[in-house]
């Protein structure tokens, strides 16, 4: 097989395999299912990816790539609280709107640090994301704490926010407030409380 | 049957659901399966349980009453703020400590809120949540913050962090702390965030 058009089916298999998660979830990947939606055998499928396992990690690189080209402009504002909230609020949706590939990406697989070269998208995201608590504090915006905490609890946020909305538990009891005003006054109520003294 | 052997029977059953989901998860447990632990048959347990469903109710209810006999004494500390960091750091262990069972409580169960009258204490902890965070506001050691976010934030960091460290993913990179030094830490940024100016 030509090296181009091997390369190019790859890709194929790679984007109906995207096309599935966004469509009905990890659950419904299976090597045999791809090569039946693509008309090849599931042997074809395996020459360009050993294993399930290899064939995710590709769709989570996919699902890091478009967060960070999502968040990447966000957090580039030059104001250390906009940069803040508006990576807030994007982080929120992104996970809102594609539930199976976040899924994917911060529960099914492995921590992203463990394969830091397929997914150099997630460690510069997490760069920025720090970068962005040193510029705030320098420009006096932000209360100066350490960046383990600060991360720690910027992402917990973020991501335990967007689990508990997507089943459901957000916005909490007897709240009047819909998903979408609620993650816009979360990020407000982050940044109030980052403020310093 | 009589009626208090029908009772103890469905506590037997229960308690063995129970125990299965401790020791191997939720996804372990079938009709079938408990059956033949207790040697029964699966139309015995159906006696006592409509359906799987049902089942999976009354051992979430199970871990309400035990998160609650667990963090309700630390959320009555006269002092808010010990308050708020007892309960912070005890929600975190419970989730880490009992992670199928949490997972069944906010995961795959639909929100206690939809199911009040067999999770009253799902309620009685929510409230007691509140009731925390406007006592420190009294007291003056937290800025008076509208409760459906101050809940948000709270409940978010907390089930966000839980999950993040369930899956390895907290401490985040670079960091050299456990989980367990973290997980005070940012109760402790909790508290400081919540100082009113």
């Amino acid at each position: 097989m030509e090296r181009v058009s091997g390369a190019a089916l790859r890709q194929k298999i790679l984007d109906e395999a995207i096309g599935l998660v966004y469509g009905e979830g990890v659950d419904h990947i299976t090597m045999r299912a791809l090569g039946e939606r693509l008309g090849y055998s599931p042997a074809t499928i395996y020459l360009y990816f050993r294993n399930k396992g290899e064939l995710l990690t590709e769709i989570a690189r996919h699902g890091f790539e478009k967060m960070a080209e999502r968040s990447l402009p966000l957090m580039a504002d030059p104001d250390a609280r906009a940069a803040l909230r508006g990576s807030i609020v994007a982080y929120i949706d992104f996970a809102l709107e594609n539930p199976a590939l976040y899924k994917l990406m911060f529960e099914a697989l492995p921590p992203a640090r463990q394969n830091e070269s397929r997914f150099p998208k997630a460690r510069e995201l997490y760069d920025r994301r720090i970068e962005v608590f040193r510029r705030g504090a320098e420009q006096g915006v932000f209360r100066d704490v350490d960046s383990d905490i600060q991360f720690a609890v910027y992402w917990s946020i973020m991501h335990g926010f967007a689990m508990l909305s997507s089943t459901d538990r957000m916005p909490p009891p007897d709240s009047t407030r819909s998903v979408r005003q609620l993650r816009e006054l979360v990020a407000d109520e982050v940044i109030t409380a980052l403020a310093p003294d």
